[in-house]
C-alpha cells in the first residue's frame, strides 16, 4: 500500500510513513511495544492468542481522531500513545478487571515521520508499564489516511469476579472517587486560552511553555494517569457500581443514577476548589464507584456523595441541571491544529 | 461531541451524523447489530464481557480507510460493513478458530447521513449471519473525522485446539485452498477500467451498471464471501499451516514458506484460467493451508500445490519472482472517490 521510492541519502530520522514499506515501519515500532504477560501468541500470524484464565474476557474500544480528540500542536506523539492506552485501560479498570492486552490500529498520513509512530509506540509502552504492569500490545494494523487516527481495543481479566456494572448502586450506598476530577478539563481550558498563537490557533511553542509552567493541569489533559489498579481494588472491596469519568462527574454520575434507578447526591465540599470543572469537565478518567454503607473504602478512593432514592444527580441536595458535559472541540473545522 | 441544532422539519431519512447527538445515532444503529451467542455482557457499560470457554481467545484487528481501502462511489454502505466483518472473520478463521464477536469503531464525517451508518450496521449483521452464525457485535465506539474509517476487532474461540500458524508446513505436505483466488482482483481491475467517468474518476452509476453485468467479480471485490467455516474444518482435519489470502497467492504462500522454512510449489493448472490474477491479486480472503500428505482434504479445499525443501514460491517448479503483490490504490491522492 505504501510506495518505496529510492532516495539519494537515507536519513532514518527523517523517514516518513510514505517513504518506507509498511513492513519496514513495523520493524521500527515493534521492538518498542510492550509484550503482554497474557500473550500466548503474538504478532506474525493472522491473529494473536491471549489467555483468558477464568473463561471470560472484558473488551472495550476507543478511537482518537485528529481534530475532535487531539491537536498535533499540543500533543507530543508520546502523549497520543499514552492517552490512547490510558483511556482504554480505564474502561477495563472500571469493570473491576485487570488489563491484560491491547490491540492498536493506526492510520497515519503518508507524510507522517516514522519517528511520530515510534513516539506513539513508546507512549503505549510507558502507559502500560506505569498504569498496568503486565499489560502489553498483542497485535495491530497500520494504514494510510488523510486523518491521523488511533484505535485501541483493550482486554481485561475479571479473575473470577463478577464485572462491576453501572446498574448496581443501591439507596444508602456511598459514592466514592479514585483519581482527579476537573484537572484535565482545567488543563484543556488553559490550552485553549494560552496554548495558541495571536490568531487563536493551537501553537506548539505556546503549548510547550504552558506545559512547563502548569505541568499537572496540562499533563493530565494530554497524558492522563487514571488510577487503573484501583478498579480491581474496588471490585475486591465489593463496589456495587463503577464507571470511568470521561465526560465529567455530573454526566457520568447521571449514567449510574439512570442505570441503577437511584439519585446520586454529591457533596460540594468533596469536589475541591473548582467544583464546576469537576462536575462538567471530562477526560481525567477517574473511577467513580458506589459501595455499601459499611464498606471500608479501598486506598485511593475518597467519599464524595451518597446514593439516595429518586433519579438524576444533585449537589448537596440541589438538582444539577443544564448541559451536563462539556466539549470545547465541538465546531472545530478539522483542518487546522 | 456532536451538536444537535434544531431543524424546522425533521426528516429522519435525511439526518446526518452532525444533526444528531451520538446517543441518538447509536439508538438507530444498535437494533440493527447482531447479538453474539458468546456475549455475557453487551453495550451499556464501560466494556463488554465475552465468553472464552477454553481459557484463551483469538484476536485480530483490521482497519478500512476511505481512500486506500475503498471508494464511496463504488461501495454501498452495506458493502463496507460486510467487507469489514468478512476480512476480520477470515483472519480468525485462518487460525482455525470459530469467530465469536466483533467490536466496531466508526469515524464518520459530520455530513455522513445516518442511513450510511445504518447500512454499514446491516452489512455487519448480514456478514455475521451468513459467514459466521452466532458471531455478533459486542461493543464499539463512534467518532467524527474528516475521513470515513472503520476498524473492526474480531475474536474467536479455538475450542481446545492449538492455533494453526504459518510456521507449521512440512516438506511433503500438500497445499490446498478454500475459496476464490483472483476473483476480487479481477473485479477491482474492472472497476478501475469501467466503474469510472470519462475523466477516470470513480463513478457510482458506472459502477452500478458494471456490478449488474459482472455480479460475481465486482461483488467479490466489494463484499467478499470468505469460506469462514472452512477454517475450523481445516484445523479439525489437522492443517499444519494456514493463513487468509489477502495479498495474492504468491505473496501469501511466500509468508508460509518463510515462516516454515520450506518452498511452496503451486500447480498452474490448479489456479484457473487467470493464474496471474490468482497469484498477484488479493482481497478474496481465501484460506490457504497445508496438510500432511495422507490427510483427506476437508470439504471446500482443493489441492493446488506441494511443500518442498528450499525457500520461496514456485509455479510448476519455476521460481515466482517480481513484485509479489498488487495494489492499484497506491498513489491515489485521497481527495476523490
Amino acid at each position: 500500500m505504501i510506495e518505496s521510492p529510492e532516495k539519494p541519502e537515507r536519513r532514518p530520522e527523517f523517514d516518513t510513513v510514505g517513504d518506507l514499506h509498511e513492513l519496514a515501519v513495523l520493524d521500527r515500532i515493534f521492538p518498542l511495544l510492550p509484550v503482554a504477560d497474557s500473550q500466548l501468541l503474538g504478532p506474525g500470524d493472522d491473529a494473536a492468542v491471549l489467555a483468558a484464565p477464568d473463561g471470560r474476557f472484558v473488551v472495550t474500544t476507543d478511537m482518537m481522531v485528529h481534530g475532535p480528540d487531539f491537536r498535533l500542536a499540543w500533543s507530543q506523539p508520546h502523549d497520543l500513545g499514552w492517552k490512547a492506552a490510558a483511556s482504554n485501560l480505564a474502561d477495563v479498570a472500571a469493570m473491576g478487571a485487570r488489563p491484560t492486552g491491547l490491540v492498536v490500529a493506526i492510520a497515519a498520513t503518508p507524510n507522517t515521520p516514522v519517528s511520530v509512530l515510534e513516539g506513539i509506540s513508546a507512549g503505549l509502552r510507558d502507559a502500560c508499564a506505569l498504569l498496568a504492569p503486565g499489560c502489553g500490545v498483542v497485535g495491530g494494523d497500520m494504514s494510510v489516511s488523510d486523518t491521523l487516527t488511533l484505535v485501541v481495543t483493550a482486554f481485561g481479566d475479571l479473575e473470577g469476579r463478577s464485572p462491576v456494572l453501572r446498574s448496581g448502586a443501591r439507596v444508602g450506598d456511598v459514592v466514592a472517587l479514585a483519581g482527579n476530577a476537573g484537572v484535565a478539563a482545567a488543563g484543556l481550558r488553559l490550552l485553549f486560552e494560552e496554548g495558541v498563537d495571536v490568531n487563536g490557533n493551537p501553537d506548539a511553542a505556546a503549548a510547550a511553555a504552558l506545559r512547563a509552567r502548569e505541568p499537572r493541569l496540562v499533563g493530565m489533559q494530554l497524558a492522563p494517569t487514571p488510577p487503573i489498579s484501583s478498579g480491581v481494588d474496588a471490585a475486591v472491596a465489593g463496589a456495587t457500581a463503577m464507571l470511568d469519568v470521561s465526560d465529567g462527574l455530573a454526566l457520568d454520575a447521571a449514567r449510574i443514577a439512570r442505570a441503577s434507578a437511584v439519585r446520586i447526591d454529591l457533596h460540594r465540599d468533596a469536589l475541591g476548589e473548582d467544583a464546576e470543572s469537576a462536575l462538567r469537565g471530562g477526560e481525567d478518567h477517574a473511577l467513580l464507584a458506589t459501595f455499601g454503607p459499611d464498606t471500608e473504602l479501598p486506598d485511593g478512593f475518597r467519599l464524595i456523595g451518597r446514593v439516595l432514592a429518586g433519579s438524576g444527580v444533585s449537589l448537596d441536595g440541589q438538582a444539577v441541571g443544564g448541559v451536563l458535559g462539556w466539549d470545547p472541540y465541538v465546531g472545530w473545522d478539522g483542518r487546522t491544529g
